[in-house]
């Protein structure tokens, strides 16, 4: 059920991503072909799909609101462009393809993460059918999920980790920023967007949390017991970088403990809302036994 | 007269930028570092001067609006740091002191650029004295002259540009996208906040056209005939590079002769606006003199 939902919304939004990035500038079509490459991968899309799924629960035409979720999907692949750099993880596969500077290089490839980025503020700041006043909450909360405080902060600790090696407790504080941090902003915009009242938010909000660990841990797991086919990048990276991850700060069955931990506290968040929020529990689940 | 004007706006820039990127987590204190390191490292201010004095022409209490012009200069700030990247310019020094990356490495640096670019798009949205309308405008006007069609489409044409000779009107489309963008964008921004009627909106708009092609040539100009200590970078490098610049597609004495008239056209672009406009026209002349 929650993979056909997924699917759904999936679909939704790739339909409308192949649209939105096109130049008729002849001097701009390598940039857009860049751009284009890493935003039209593939890849779960389960920031637009969360974002998407909490406008339903909340009884929104979330259909309606499609370029916020394209919004949040621009700036994730972005972020992993960037990441993906020499001067970052420097990795080579990614959604099952070369990286963007294996294949424009790195010059290219940072240009088209700076234009992902900056595109997303002009789609959100755009959507001439949202109040402008919801709209600047919408650019706010997603901006200060991606800038220093959130994902970029999250990336520079992890670039200083290299150095040294991380507690668990450092470990969550790092991840909350990396990867949390993006997860709880389709369910923060969302509830500004559905005018949720305090408990329906700040319950999304601690799903979000929760499920932002939940997706780091098994990250991480995956890293370990995954393959190229089945995750689209390589394995193994964590070793070969000997960066600090759940599995090597609490072993394999310790990361699968705190993972279980993380689902049960996610699903454990949305206690007070109804069945309606069914599809977010089942998607705690499938995110804690995916394999990609 | 217009020195004196140019260094109240800036002093009154740097104030405020001082205080902007403050942060009281331990983790992300390398990261804050890096940014207050390029943002404070000085330079002319152009882009937020231009915005302060284009408010006051236009009657504004252009001191209100401090915020809008810290948020170009934040994405001002983060061009440079990625241009100077190993895999863009490769620059060692700007703004009088080494670049970002040679100080903090390139991964950092690229996250200080990507937290400033993020961080200006917060600013402008969080602007709570400015109607959200207004503020809507003033994003999708910053983030256009700064994405894909805008700068980071013009810093695409320069690294295809390495690949082979330029024009000179392939020169003038990358220049306009690459540097003239983000120069009208304070014009543009200015008019917007101040509700100019049409005519003063286009009339900003074209001397801001004129005076990013001034600014470009001039930039090409020192670059053969100035020096590090008064640029704050290293001359010479558009030769080591290979780059097209006006100078070796024109000659030294062709782009005098051009930044002359690009001057001149920015002056003519004010003809219908009365001797409020006297600052900018000065400033045009400043540029087409300026040695740094």
């Amino acid at each position: 059920m929650i993979q056909q939902i997924l699917n759904e919304k999936k679909q939704q939004v790739e339909l409308r991503l192949r649209h939105l990035l096109r130049t008729e500038e002849p001097a701009h079509r390598t940039l857009y072909a860049s751009m284009n490459y890493s935003l039209l991968a593939g890849g779960k899309r389960i920031r637009p799909a969360l974002f998407l799924m909490a406008l339903d629960l909340l009884g929104q035409p979330s259909g309606d609101y499609l370029d916020a979720a394209c919004a949040l999907e621009c700036v994730h692949t972005y972020s992993l462009i960037h990441d993906d750099l020499p001067q970052m993880d420097d990795d080579d596969y990614r959604r099952g393809r070369l990286t963007n500077h294996k294949v424009y290089g790195a010059g290219m490839a940072t240009m088209a993460g700076d234009g992902l980025l900056t595109f997303a503020f002009e789609l959100l700041a755009g959507m001439e059918q949202v109040p402008a006043a919801v709209r600047c909450r919408l650019i706010r909360i997603l901006a200060q999920a991606a800038g220093p405080d959130g994902m970029v902060g999250g990336q520079a600790q992890d670039i200083e980790a290299e150095r040294r090696r991380l507690t668990l407790e450092e470990l969550r504080t790092l991840d909350r920023c990396k990867t949390g941090c993006l997860l709880c902003a389709p369910l923060d915009m969302a509830a500004v967007l559905a005018e949720a009242d305090a408990p329906a938010a700040e319950a999304l909000h601690a799903y979000g949390i929760h499920l932002g660990q939940l997706f780091q841990i098994t990250d991480d797991l995956l890293d370990v017991s995954g393959s190229l086919e089945e995750m689209g990048k390589e394995p193994g990276q964590d070793a070969v970088m000997h960066k600090a991850t759940y599995v090597t700060l609490a072993g394999e069955a310790g990361a699968r403990a705190l993972a279980e931990q993380e689902a049960a506290r996610a699903v454990q968040a949305l206690a007070g809302m109804g069945p309606e929020a069914e599809d977010l529990r089942e998607l705690a689940a499938w995110l804690l036994h995916r394999t990609k």
